[in-house]
């Protein structure tokens, strides 16, 4: 970077907003799967939309490349600096900037954690809805800008149907400003669309007006067990059918995975016993505390006459609610433990997750010799969670094991990122799910908002297709 | 056109799929406001994605502009032709391809008529939520260009929101195929959203994959009276308290649009009489047969008792549904014989919805002499239709009226097109919702996906800024 170019930024940012040298501590260039190779030169932490945007034109004017950071937790190596671009963290840029229960909006700037959210609508006794694991360091910057999903999407949806309106910075300075506030706003084309599920790539996201929901009343757990898949399916319908809007969710746990969750997180008390095909967690939030738990009980009862489970407990208190739910949470950690292990975040339709095991094993072992392979996730939403490891020593074969899941996703017209996103670590197997017109396509809208290709380059696909897969398969630890 | 370009097209539709001269009926330049000044030369009416590809490539090769016909109910004169412009069709691409009740998807052919998916979704015993007055002629492919809303967005969201995935025809005879059918998809841009709400400026949308939801087992509408405007948001408060998730429509009229539609409608039999401020139907879908009616008129009952409205009655069988709905519905009608009046569909905050009766006829009258204005809506969307009009003698003078409200719609940080669009009815106002950089950005996506400016052409905006207000302000009727 050129001497002019830099003491334009400090006018800009002055001294408490640019990090250089040694300043740079390791979380600018390390994420969940582990510290990336490039130290990054120099940390740019604007405060403002207007600083972010005086930085841009200096930026853009030299032609210089940036990563943009929120919390540093997402799946996808999306945000681990690569040769030669400089970070422009948004941990400056946070805070609820507006709340008004009355219209079911927030407003807040984009380096805000999740939780700060969730306990902004708390307080005025409404609910933001999205909730994952890393509520309390992932940022909602973050969350927009990969579309994250999390537990609640069968009743609320993913985060862009949470987010009414954006303000982003584009990559030549400008802000545009889409901080619409109505559910319904039909004035030409939805731009906050384009950054949204964006990975960063065509804009900054630099504030964002949310919905708010009224709270629900009761929050109603069941955890069961189930011996073949067809019951798990047979059971969703009878559990939609009977809570309808209330269901809130639905998640699966096959059995191999429920073993492992017991004998790898020690706080875990099973509801269920093991020893069945799958289990199950039901979530129901209504409005009627009087009757709800009854409503659940009946239809859960419902479930066990027509031999849908074979076991079932209903919680009894939050803090069997919060019990339960520590079961499913306990995936991700338990997971987490089979380093090395190869890690998939996939959507496929229901209909062909019933073999997805046998069908995978089989290949896997087959191929590379005795493998282990743990299912779990998100089963109304069509979306699950894998993590795959061959029992040998030495490394893990994570291209062939790659090859193998993905290559099933494809098969069956699945999508090889659900909640993810691409970043550079899927992003060799974009083409499974796309086709070269939207391949196309999105290169276009690319050139379109950053000819210069300066703006998370490389995530999501190469600008020219010719590099598509140079970065791609290099990443160490993938679960 | 060229006669090559004609025997071209002739080549791949054949006679029957295109009409010219006397062939051309009035339906294809015809919308609720009446006929257009231009009738087309030709109709084309592809049977597939095929042709259609096929006859976007030899009109992209002629730079013919085109305009995209459904079923033209469209309420912004966005269909109509316009001079130089031949019309595609979607009449013959009609038909619902694939439904798979397990997943909750539907895949339809974009000229299908929405009854006709609402119509197959219920032989599967599930439900397409959308449904608007024009349910049995407009075509999904229009609702899915206008982003339609309709009677449930509070529950199910707008055409956007049940939208898995599109697919299009580019400009230059593409087939984009995104027909993804997950929930959750992340693998790259949501290219569909450029096609939703794009008004068929940016591609011609030929089929897409639908959301279906289980069906609720329950109906259960009120009607009530209110006699102020605080009074309405406490009820919309208390009822989305109650009924949780449940709460499926809420419709407020006011008092002058409830007298107008009394004597406007002759079949319509008023649930409460006349005499006071507000009226709201309040709907209820739920999944509890047995105790839904009794919820819903405990949670009424609670209204009453904290004198949050005045009168109530709750519907007791399907036939009462039907006669509080065609209350609502006779809304439109009532306001439809208004003619000549100025028509609107606005979004704005409900804080500003509770002076505005009293700041818009006050404006319009000081302004323009004696006026009236009815007002009605779907409140908790933020979303207002009104119909304005001055009593002289002599045409209404539209353009002052539209000023008033839309200067008013402005001030208070609105929207002035909450589900209908922009077409080019409202073209000349677009810029009072949209920032100028909004502005450049949606001109610079409609150079990237149709260069040529082939695919309607001015609708929402003219592409060049100097053409902005050219045809915008010409229409002579307007509700």
């Amino acid at each position: 970077m050129q001497s002019h170019t830099r003491d334009a930024l400090y006018l800009i940012l002055g001294k408490g907003g640019i990090l250089q040298g040694t300043d740079v501590g390791p979380r600018y260039h390390t994420d969940p799967r582990g510290p990336g190779d490039t130290r990054p030169d120099l940390v740019l932490r604007p405060n403002s939309t207007e600083e972010m945007s005086r930085v841009m034109k200096v930026l853009h004017a030299a032609d210089q490349p940036v990563v943009v950071q929120g919390g540093m937790t997402g799946l996808v190596v999306g945000a681990v600096p690569q040769q030669g671009e400089i970070v422009i963290s948004l941990e400056r840029m946070n805070g609820v900037e507006a709340i008004d229960p009355a219209a079911g909006t927030i407003t807040v700037a984009a380096g805000t954690p999740l939780q700060v959210i969730q306990e902004a609508a708390d307080a005025a006794d409404m609910v933001f809805p999205l909730d994952l694991g890393a509520r309390g360091s992932c940022t909602i910057g973050g969350n927009l800008a990969t579309n994250a999903g999390g537990n609640r999407v069968i009743r609320y949806g993913m985060t862009r149907d949470l987010t009414l309106g954006i303000e982003a910075v584009l990559a030549d300075g400008t802000i545009l400003n889409s901080l619409n506030g109505f559910m319904k706003n039909n004035t030409g084309y939805d731009l906050k669309q384009l950054f949204i599920g964006g990975e960063g790539t065509l804009g900054l996201i630099t504030r964002a007006t949310l919905r708010l929901f009224p709270k629900p009343r009761t929050q109603v757990v069941g955890f069961c067990a189930a011996d073949s898949f067809d019951a798990v399916v047979a059971l969703m319908r009878h559990m939609q059918s009977g809570l309808g809007a209330d269901l809130s969710a639905f998640e699966v746990i096959w059995s191999k995975t429920y073993e492992l969750i017991l004998s790898e997180v020690a706080t875990i008390k099973p509801p269920t016993p093991a020893g069945h095909a799958f289990y199950v967690l039901i979530e129901m939030m209504g409005s009627d505390p009087a009757r709800d738990v009854e409503k659940f009980e009946t239809c859960l009862g419902g479930a066990l006459e027509h031999a849908l489970i074979v076991d079932g407990v209903v919680s009894r208190s939050d803090a069997e609610v919060r019990a339960f739910w520590d079961v499913r949470d306990g995936m991700a950690q338990a997971m987490g433990k089979q380093q090395p292990a190869v890690g998939f975040d996939i959507s496929l339709s229901v209909g062909d997750m019933k073999d997805i095991e046998n069908v995978l094993l089989d290949r896997l072992q087959t191929t590379l010799g005795e493998s282990r392979l743990f299912i779990g996730g998100h089963l109304a939403d069509g979306n699950l969670h894998l993590v795959a490891k061959t029992t040998g020593d030495g490394p893990q074969p994570r291209e062939r094991i790659q090859d193998i899941v993905y290559g099933y996703v494809g098969e069956v017209g699945g999508s090889i990122s659900a909640e993810h996103g691409i970043g550079t670590l899927k992003r060799a197997y974009l083409a499974q799910s796309r086709s070269a017109a939207e391949l196309a396509l999105m290169r276009g809208l690319k050139r379109t908002l950053d000819p210069k290709n300066l703006l998370n380059p490389g995530r999501i696909f190469a600008v020219s297709p010719d590099d598509q897969d140079r970065n791609s398969k290099e990443n160490p630890n993938d679960v």
